[in-house]
C-alpha cells in the first residue's frame, strides 16, 4: 500500500514513523507547502516529494494521508474523493460545520474509504475499556467523567488558527463519548473559565467543565485543561449498574521511590505524542486494513461531522450561559 | 463534658461509640421516641434514659447532640438555643430553606455553639487534603471533581422522607465544595436520571451530575449515584495551576492477589459507617474541645444554612432544566 | 472477664486501651515494679493497682495479661500455670530455649490457656492473606517472603537486653512463616550485617536476610532491617502454582498529590503501634473468647518455642557462616 | 552500519525488528543452519542471506549479532575476535565458565568490541532505578531483593539444552546484582526445588532463592521460579539508608475494573519480547553508539563471565547445600 503523506509537519512525522514500522505499507512521497520540510521528510524514509497537483494525478499512489494545516482538511478530501481514492485525514474536517457538512456530502457520493484521526479509540487502553463495555461488564451505563489536561498551553499561534478549547482540543472527548456510549447527546451544557491571559485575549477558554446528555439517559462529564503540572492526563471512567472501568495515565516509568518524604512515582507521559505512540500505529493499521480488505473503518466522516456539531452546540452554551439541545 | 443523645438510631449508636471511646466525654443519656431504642444504647453505655423534656431540663448534662429524624432537627436545635446549651446536630438543619434561617437566627441570638454534624471534613484523608490545598501546595485551584456513590439504595420509606438526593446525599459534596474552596458558588447546573424505579416514583433521582461555577471562577463538578457495585466510593480530585491532589478510595484489606484473570485488590469499605468510623470519633474531639476551649467550631450553622441554598437551587435546576444563579 | 495486667508500659499501655474498647472485658488491676506507671494506667482506666503477690492471690481476676520485660515472662506465665489462670503473655517466651521448654511443660502440665502475642496474626490483611492461603486460592505454596523493616533503631538500652535481632524482631516473621504455610523449617542460612556502630558494638546485626527451607518443601526468604526511612515496613508475598498474595502497607492516608516530581502518596504508618492498633484489639478479641468459650486459642505456648527454636538456630547460622539443620 | 544477524530463531527476530527501526542500522544478512529460517527473516528486511564463511569473509559487513544457541556463541565471538569485527553476542557465553574464559581472552587480546545480550540493564524502568542509585538517591545500600518468575516452563528440549536455571535464567539476575551496586559477591547460598516433574528428571530445579552477600556489605537475595500464573514478574526492591527504590511490573493495560468481586488491574505483560520491547531496542541503540564513537560498551564479555563464575558457584551450593565463597 503506497501512501502519499500530505503535511510534514510534527504530526505527519508520526504517520511517518507508524507507516515506517508496518511492513505492509510503504510511504510513497511527502508533500508539504515547506519543501524543506518535505524534503527532509521524504529523505529519512526514503519517499519521494511531490507538489499537491503531481500527487493527485500519480497514479501508483494507493492512498493519501493528510496531516496538514485544519483549513486545507476539506479540500484535499474532496479532491481525495474526487480522484476515487482512500484518505486518511486528521481531525476536524474543518472548524465550518457546514463546510464539513458539504465535504461529508462529497465523500457520501464518492464512496471513497475517509477515516478520521480520533486517535483515542486506538490507544490501548481506551480500546480495553470500549471492548468491555460493549460486553455489558459492567451493565447499562449511568454515567462517564473524561478528564483531559494537556501539559501545557500550545502557542499563541496555535490558539489563534485553533478555534477555540471546543472545537481543537474537546472535540476529541465528544468522539470518545459518543463511541464509548453507542450513542448522541440530547444537551450539552458548558461552564468555562480562561485563567491565562493570552488564551483569554483570543476569546478562548483554557479550563471548561461540560455536562451531556445523551439520548439513551446517561450523563457525561468531561472536563478539559490546557495545562498539567504532572503532564499529559487523559484519564476515563465509565460507571455502569454492575461496576466502574476506569484507564488510568500512563507513566514515564514504574521505579516508585519511599522515603521520608512518602512514596513517589515518576509523572504521566508528558504528552500525546508519548502517550498515544501506539494509538497512532494501530489507527494506521486500521487504516491499512480497511483498505486492503475493503471494509468501512470504524471511525469516518461522520463521527468528525457528530463531534463538530457537538463543539458548535458547546461555543452557544457559553456564549450564552444556558444548555443547548442537539 | 456530660452529653444527652438524642435519637439511639444508626447514627445516633455511631455517637455513642464514639463518646464512649473519648476519655474526656460521657454519655449522660438517651432520648428516643422509641423506649426501647433509647434503653437498649443507654445500657449499653452505662447511661439514663430520659423523656425530652427531662433532658432540656436536667441541669447535669453539658451538651446534647441530636442524631433524631430531619424533621426535629430545626425544633431540637432551638430548645437548645433557649437553656442556652451547646448542640451538635447531624445535617441537615430542615428540608425547608426558610424553616433553617429561622432555626440560624435563634442559633445566632442565643450565642450557643451549634456544630453541625458534615462528618466528611473530618474524614482523616478529606481533612489532609484540605490542609495541603490551604497551604497552597498546588497553586490557585482550576477545578474540583467530587465523586460520591452509596452502595445501595435505602429503603424506600427512608426515601420517601429525605427531600431527595440534594438535600439528603449531595448537600454533603456541596458543604465539602464550599468548605475545601472557601468560596460559594455563583451559579449550579444539574442534570439528572432515575434508573431505580422506586426512587423515580418519588418524584426522586439516583444518578445526578451537577455543575457549580464558584465566585472565585473556579468549577466543581460533583457526581452523585445511590448505587456502587464496589461499596462506599467517596473521592474527590482538586486540580490547581501546579498540582493535583486526590482522595481516594479506602479498601477493606491492602491484599493484592494476582493471577490468571489479573490483580485483584479488595473492594472499597462499605458504606459510610466503615469509612467514616475516624471521622465521626474527630468530628465528636472537635465538639468537645469547642466545649472546652470555648471556641467556635470549625463547622457551625451557617454552613448548614449555605448547602441547604445550594439543593435548594439544585432542585429547581432540575425542574427547570436551566442553570440556577444563587 | 476481669483481667490483671502485668506492665504499665508501652505495650501494656496498647493492651489496656484494647480491654477498655471492649465491652466483654475489664481492667481490673495493673502491676508494675515502678508503683507511679502502674498508678498512672489505672487510674486512667479506675482500675486497682496491686503488688504481684496481691495479684496472683486475688480471686477476683479472670486472666492475666503479661507486658513486662522479657526475663520476667517464664515466672509469670509458671505462676499463671501454679494458680490455674489463663495468661496471654507478649513474646518472647524467654530468651533461652531451655527456659521455654521448661516454661512450657509446666503451662502443658497445667492444662491452663496460655496466649503468646504474636499480633501480626490478627492483623486484618495478614488474617485475611492467610485465609485465601488455607482456601487454597493459590495453590500449592512455592515461597514466602517476608519483609520487615522498622522505622528507626530501638535504643541501646533496649539493644542490650533484646536479645539480638533474631529473637527480638525476626520472631515474629519465623512464627509468621510457620503459620502462613502451616509447617516447620528443615533447615536455616542466615545473611547479616551491623550498619549501625552502636547495634555492632553490642555485638547484635540491624541487617538480615535468611532462607529458611521448610519440611514440606516451600523457600522462605525474610528480609529485616532495623531502619526504614519511610516509616513501618511490613509487607509479605506468598508465591504460589496458580497465583500470587501479597500484603502491602498501610500507608498515612490515601491523599495522592501529583506534580513537576511526579505522583506522591503518603508514608507508611510510622510504627508497629499504628499499624497494628487493629490486631492489638482482634487479639484481645481472640483472648476473650477462647476465655469464654473454654477453647485452646490459636496461637500457644507452643508457637513460642517453635519460633525460639528457629531464632536460636538463626544465630548458630550466623556465627557459622553456614546453614544450621532443625 | 551493517549487521549480519547470525540465528533467526524467536531472539533473532527481535534483533531483525530493532535494526529494521534504527535509522543508523541496515541488516546486512541473516546466518541459520535452517536456511529456509534465515531465507525468511532476510526476505521480510530485505536481507541477504550468507553461510557463515561467507558471513565471516564479507567485507561489507561491519558488525555481528550472535543469536544462534548457547553452545556455539564461544566459536563465534572467536572469530569475530579473530577478522577484528565488534560483535553483540546473547547471554551465556558458554556453559562453561573455562571456555568462556579462554573466550574472553581471546576477544580481550583482540581489542574488539564485545557486547553481551544482558537486556534487562536496558530496561527503562530497572535503567531509571540504576542511575537513581548511582545518584545516591537512596543512600548507601543495604539490601536487594530481585523478583523473576517466567509465566511458563519452557519445553523439555529447552531445558535439556539449557545449562540449569542458574545459567540460564538466574544469570540475568547475577548480572543485575553486580551492576546495581558496582560490587561483586564473596559468598553465595542457594535453596531450591523442582515441582516440575520433567525439570526435575533433567537434574534442574524450577524454584529457587538465593542470598549473595556482597564483599561491600549489602545483601542481595533473589527469587526465581519457572512459572507464574500472571504474567512475567520481574520486579526489583533497593533498600538503602535513605530511602527503598523499586521496579513494579509492566501491566498489560491500565485498565481498572471496580465491582462486587473486588478492583481488578490487568496481569503483568506475558512474556520478555513484551516487556523487553524496549530494551532489546535500547540495547542495539548502545551497540550502534559504542561502534559509531568507538567507545567501550556498557556491558562487555567479562560481565558475561563473572555471571557464569556466579552461576557456577550456585550450582556447587545447590548440590553440598552449603555457601560457596567467590
Amino acid at each position: 500500500m503506497k501512501i502519499c503523506l500530505i503535511g510534514a509537519g510534527r504530526i505527519g512525522t508520526v504517520h511517518a514513523i507508524a507507516i515506517a514500522s508496518e511492513e505492509s505499507a510503504v510511504l510513497h512521497s511527502v508533500v508539504d507547502f515547506h519543501p524543506e520540510a518535505a524534503e527532509q521528510l521524504a529523505k529519512k524514509y526514503n519517499a519521494a516529494t511531490l507538489t499537491l497537483d503531481q500527487a493527485f494525478n500519480n497514479n501508483e499512489i494507493d492512498a493519501f494521508i493528510i496531516a496538514s494545516s485544519t483549513s486545507t482538511h476539506a479540500d484535499l478530501i474532496e479532491q481525495c474523493a474526487r480522484i476515487g481514492k482512500p484518505v486518511f485525514c486528521e481531525k476536524p474536517i474543518d472548524l465550518s460545520l457546514d463546510r464539513a457538512l458539504s465535504c461529508a456530502k462529497a465523500v457520501e457520493e464518492s464512496g471513497i474509504v475517509c477515516m478520521l484521526g480520533f486517535n483515542r479509540r486506538f490507544d490501548p487502553h481506551m480500546a480495553s475499556l470500549k471492548s468491555k463495555v460493549d460486553k455489558n461488564i459492567i451493565g447499562s451505563i449511568q454515567s462517564l467523567t473524561i478528564t483531559s489536561h494537556d501539559p501545557e498551553p500550545p502557542s499563541m499561534e496555535y490558539i489563534a488558527s485553533s478555534g477555540g478549547l471546543f472545537h481543537d482540543m474537546m472535540i476529541h472527548d465528544f468522539d470518545m463519548a459518543c463511541w464509548i456510549l453507542n450513542d448522541t447527546p440530547r444537551s450539552i451544557y458548558v461552564a468555562a473559565s480562561a485563567e491565562n491571559e493570552g488564551i483569554a485575549s483570543h476569546g478562548d477558554v483554557d479550563t471548561a467543565s461540560v455536562i451531556l446528555t445523551m439520548k439513551g439517559g446517561a450523563i457525561v462529564t468531561i472536563i478539559n485543561g490546557r495545562q498539567a503540572a504532572f503532564g499529559y492526563d487523559q484519564r476515563i471512567e465509565v460507571f455502569g449498574k454492575t461496576g466502574m472501568l476506569q484507564v488510568q495515565n500512563e507513566l514515564e516509568n514504574n521505579v516508585v521511590l519511599s522515603n521520608a518524604n512518602g512514596i513517589k512515582q515518576a509523572k504521566s507521559k508528558y504528552f500525546f505524542l508519548q502517550r498515544h505512540e501506539k494509538a497512532f500505529h494501530n489507527e494506521l493499521v486500521h487504516f491499512i486494513k480497511s483498505f486492503k480488505e475493503g471494509i468501512k473503518p470504524s471511525v469516518d466522516i461522520s463521527d468528525g461531522v457528530l463531534a463538530l456539531r457537538i463543539a458548535e452546540a458547546a461555543q452557544k452554551s457559553l456564549k450564552t450561559g444556558n444548555p443547548v439541545n442537539l
